[in-house]
């Protein structure tokens, strides 16, 4: 290792001894993956009989690189894995580019990677393979990071929104926001009285157990960018439905509120990376939230709204109590850049 | 169309209004992918019996976004086609995550879309799942474009470095170096007397006519970033063999060794995103060389080489006529920093 840059050159993205140099001392080593030793173009997995392929993409940029909670290379992993845990599927392994800035400190790259490496193996999904690339300084922030994500599902494992129907369950596995504030916190150096730390983790082990307590859910979604609001509000348009939100039941919790308040931002807006939004019959949501809550990373799950009805174009409404009820609009306009 | 913005900016990547409405308007229609239509976190693939699945990845930061022959959408899908098929894999289909710099003209991105699904559709290979990132003017340059790749290739298919064997052949699918030449020249307005068009073309086809003819293939590798140096140069590695090239059958036109010269560069390290290298058993070398002169893209293939013997570290040599040789050494430095 003595021998290894202190930053990031050009020369680390040439395809050659740089290059090498840095995938067999900092980049393979953290990720531990024997398919990776092999130094091909791709990786090769067995296939599962009877199942369906699941894959999915989703790039990286936060800012900044490191926050209460995660990081970068935590985020990278949690979010395809929850990508592909929401459309049903286990997920079987992960790809990851990177894009690294000329001049970013080596041990900046350790450190992601490090973290990747220890979030795939407590999730049991390897990165299998990878590819990284170079640009001059001043052309990009440091790292970002694409994962993609390959899984297997049973067939037609989680129908859609096809399927959700007026008299549906809304139900969430935690609480929300917390992933938001706490980026946001980092990066403006918040001085908030308790440090709120990013909800970020894998639910692929919550989804599966949520499914086989209530194989009857129909629908499924992590409430990434724009929070549980842009979810619900996607399914609304979709399915042509009108959904209710009774805001006495999300699951807010009081540093989170106080940060929100301040911030002037609403917690259904606020980008989350460990949890979910389940639909399902209304029969089967106290067996699904039960579930849940026996989880860990589900204990704050609860039923937090309905399908009333509906409503060609779509609509979600929250009922803020004593009868009053506003509209929940799909988020527009900045909102919080580079939330994940 | 009318109401869409002149820019990306980072309302676009909010996870709200501006984002479906750059996906409805500008994404979405340039790929025709119906998958992508549903608006779902992954896309579902069937299963292939029997078959092995291959993942791989790949990012694109080339500069400029354009150039003769090709632009970075063409070489996103271009390069991880490539990836799978000298994997043995069939292609199935493409995951594409964008990072692009707010400021950056819609008409640049829409070009660039456009490319990437004309592509896709000419190489049968679609795109079935994306994300879209903005990050701030100076974070980035422009689009930086990162696909993955799933394909299904029969078990075993192309057995790699641990086959290849001293005796076995060298084969080339076609001449080198052009798209080097192309990006450097358009990066730095080179007045060549005659343009120079990327060679980046999917050889998903033409590599599966390569093992239909020669089952007896034993590795094949695309020779992107470091060129056919670089490739050779990791396979000696591996295998602790010796290498030898004979330059006088390098596919090599005469405007890409003109242009190599005046840039005091050597073909061979020059990057390639429509070639690939085969190596098989020397006898059955004519053939594998004859069936990929009959297909299109393959009409400059050659046999360029032999392995000569065992070579504990590996050494790749290249014989440059009247009984001389020397070392064709590993590519070390910056070489040409985004060429792909």
């Amino acid at each position: 290792m003595s021998t290894h840059a202190h930053t990031i050159t050009l020369a680390h993205g040439n395809g050659g001894v740089q290059m090498q140099q840095l995938l067999r001392t900092v980049i393979r080593p953290a990720l531990a993956t024997p398919a990776l030793d092999d130094e091909t173009d791709g990786a090769v997995l067995p296939p599962v009989p009877n199942a369906e392929l699941v894959f999915t993409t989703d790039g990286f940029v936060v800012q900044p690189l490191f926050f209460p909670g995660g990081d970068i290379g935590h985020l990278a992993v949690c979010g395809t894995i929850n990508d592909l845990a929401v459309m049903g599927a286990q997920p079987a392994a992960l790809s990851l580019a990177l894009i690294i800035e000329a001049g970013t400190p080596m041990a900046t790259l350790e450190r992601v990677m490090q973290s990747i490496g220890q979030t795939a193996a407590a999730a049991g999904v390897p990165v299998v393979t990878g590819d990284t690339k170079v640009v001059e300084n001043g052309q990009a922030d440091q790292i970002y990071a694409t994962t993609a994500g390959v899984g297997w599902r049973a067939p037609g494992a989680v129908p859609g929104w096809r399927a959700c129907a007026p008299g549906d369950a809304v139900v969430v596995s935690g609480t929300i926001g917390h992933h938001g504030i706490a980026v946001l916190a980092a990066r403006n150096a918040l001085p908030f009285e308790r440090e709120i730390r990013s909800d970020a983790m894998p639910v692929h082990r919550l989804v599966q157990a949520a499914l086989e307590a209530t194989p009857s859910i129909r629908w499924l979604r992590d409430p990434t960018r724009g929070g549980v609001a842009a979810a619900l509000n996607e399914l609304a348009s979709q399915a042509d439905l009108a959904i209710a939100v009774d805001q006495s039941r999300l699951p807010v919790t009081e540093e989170v509120r106080g940060a929100a308040e301040i911030l002037g931002l609403e917690p259904v807006y606020l980008a989350n990376e460990g949890r979910f939004l389940a639909i399902c019959p209304a029969e089967d949501a106290d067996t699904l939230v039960a579930a849940l809550q026996s989880m860990p990373g589900g204990e704050r799950a609860a039923r937090i709204g309905t399908i009333e009805a509906a409503h060609p174009g779509g609509r979600v409404i929250v009922a803020t109590g004593f009868g009053s009820t506003r509209i929940l609009d799909m988020p527009s306009g900045e909102q919080l850049p580079r939330i994940c």
